[in-house]
């Protein structure tokens, strides 16, 4: 192997296919049902939720999602030399959803990669080491491709408004329209039981220990990422356009958003010195608990709510959620994209987060064009 | 990104180590219980199996595993930047064992990494995926490490002895001893239903199944195999001196081994044209199942033995057993392994398969010699 031999160039995301059950419930009807007016709608910032059929499931959506991915871009089987797959809702305790998709793969089965678990980050866990053998040594030149698919069940009346079902299918290769700038992804892992399924599918949750662990993690990878980037990407790197934040419901992805308004501009600009100090500054205001009233600023409605459209229209995907919002981006932009940075944030309870920066391009071959990738998302 | 920024070279193991539950069920005692002299013991080739104690799981035989890997090694927490697990024995459906994992690292959480799943292929699975992370355009210079722990429970009293338990830690990184010859990995995956948890943590078994899914994904992969090392490593691999073959128990290694004693003399030195005919010859040869008589022949004897001793003494570790098998060999050998070259097949139900090459050197640092890990291996 010649250690010289040049790597691949912008690895990243070079098509995307989403599946959502066409069967909704709308929150108005549910909170009528439940009698809690405006506590669904207002509360969560949700206005409806997709449910599967009875001849659904996390397996299934994932063919779906897989074949038309496939289908749309033209990619034969043969061509996939690895499937990772992203879920915490599949059927079986030992078996791989990636098996069950290989009848996509007739006699082409010599396919690298498997399942990835861990609750809502797996779908990132997928696209990165997706990404990383593309990257890596072992690549022989055929395209990578990620499934993320979830269905989200809650046993409590009052949770199963943040519901949800859907399939991302992701087609990963070099000169993407998407590349991750894979040197930025900065991450934080901890021990926490704030939300997990010791029996069955449906989840133990500890919404409040949830909700802070959400919002913790983006701080302490926002950080991290800060440092990151502008130790790589230096003057590269002026402003984040956009940001797509994990979505399990809108309203937490609102705080959040209110989080990075105040956290990326201190910490993107500052030299190294006072990136600390700006933390502070922010953890100090981030002991009260944002107010509803503050939520509303320019950095969510010019740079997030864009993201947000699919996972408050069908509610929580998962491991897809986040590549919803991604999705949600590029069918609002289109070719506007060229140019712009999406800042990613991926967070999975138990807990693993990371955040993770995306700039868009155009790739030399127009097969792969963000106005094609808008095409078929708006498909 | 430079692009010619020279990649790691001779990413693979730095070193290895083992935990088994200390209690033990001789195969001999299993018998008598059971009513069946022989069947263990000469029928499946097992000497013993290890059960853990009430206060051992999947998750606290990795955390010894891993805790002793970084100590012995002299490792710092903030030195591994990521983790990786495989596991099928896992106590949570969402929560991932890695996230558990983290108590050790303290406030050193930036690490990237997850839960792999898919049977006892995962524990391959998470090995590749840091391998890549450690060639690929992520890798911050740390060390990542990867852990791998399962207990084997079955319900059926005749495969109960086909049971075990066991952990696997490796740390992975550049200039090792043992480093994978990534370009050669050479898989096979399909949608077979031989083995699989569908309710609880006690698997549904087809035995014919399985052992024909096994011995097929072998053939299949091997052939593959030998394919990319002539293409890869013309003229640097005239013979493989060891092969570690994924281990439920014995007698399926001796049937592997006799295939592999036909197949690879065959086709590492035949031109191209001559593999497929090669393939055919022992493809007809084997729709005869291979004679007990037949199995023992000087390649088991010479080559694959030494990989199986903890396989016949612990049982089986699903995700962990070919790293176990890997363990053998470095203990039997030590640094009479340096420019030895080890087959590694990995199989796991559902089914996903790959063959590789691990070709073993001497490190330029001392602290990752063979002989180091033949010690604490052995210790």
């Amino acid at each position: 192997m010649d250690p010289c031999r040049q790597r691949p160039q912008h690895v990243g995301i070079l098509a995307l296919e989403l599946y959502v059950p066409p069967l909704k419930v709308l929150q108005a009807d549910l909170e009528a049902h439940d009698g809690v007016p405006g506590k669904y709608t207002i509360g969560y910032g949700q206005s409806a939720l997709a449910v599967c059929s009875a001849r659904e499931d996390a397996t299934s959506m994932a063919l779906t999602a897989l074949a038309h991915l496939l289908r749309k871009c033209g990619v034969l089987p043969e061509r996939v030399g690895r499937l990772d797959v992203g879920s915490e809702s599949g059927n079986d305790g030992a078996k791989s959803i990636k098996s069950s998709l290989m009848v996509l793969f007739d006699d082409s089965s010599d396919v690298e990669g498997g399942d990835h678990k861990g609750a809502c980050y797996a779908g990132t866990a997928a696209l990165l080491s997706a990404v990383d053998w593309v990257s890596g040594e072992g690549w022989d030149g055929r395209f990578a491709a990620v499934v993320l698919t979830d269905v989200a069940l809650y046993a409590e009346p009052a949770a199963r408004a943040t519901g949800g079902a859907g399939a991302v299918a992701i087609l990963v290769g070099p000169d993407a329209p998407l590349p991750l700038h894979r040197a930025t992804v900065a991450s934080h892992c901890q021990n926490v039981y704030d939300w997990f399924k010791p029996c069955g599918p449906l989840p133990q949750v500890n919404g409040n220990l949830s909700v802070s662990a959400y919002l913790d993690s983006l701080r302490t990878c926002c950080q991290r990422f800060c440092k990151k980037a502008r130790a790589q990407l230096s003057g590269d790197i002026d402003s984040i356009d956009f940001a797509c934040l994990h979505h399990p419901y809108n309203k937490l992805v609102q705080k959040g958003a209110e989080q990075l308004a105040h956290l990326l501009p201190a910490l993107l600009t500052a030299p190294g010195a006072d990136a600390d100090h700006a933390a502070e500054t922010i953890s100090q205001f981030d002991d009260v608990e944002p107010k509803a009233k503050r939520v509303k600023g320019t950095f969510y409605d010019d740079r997030v709510a864009c993201s947000t459209r699919l996972g408050r229209e069908s509610g929580n995907m998962f491991t897809a959620s986040l590549y919803a919002c991604l999705a949600s981006v590029i069918a609002a932009h289109g070719s506007e994209l060229e140019g712009k940075s999406v800042l990613m944030y991926s967070f999975g309870s138990g807990s693993m987060s990371s955040c993770f920066l995306i700039k868009a391009r155009a790739p030399k071959d127009d097969r792969w064009s963000l106005s094609s990738i808008a095409t078929r998302v708006c498909a």
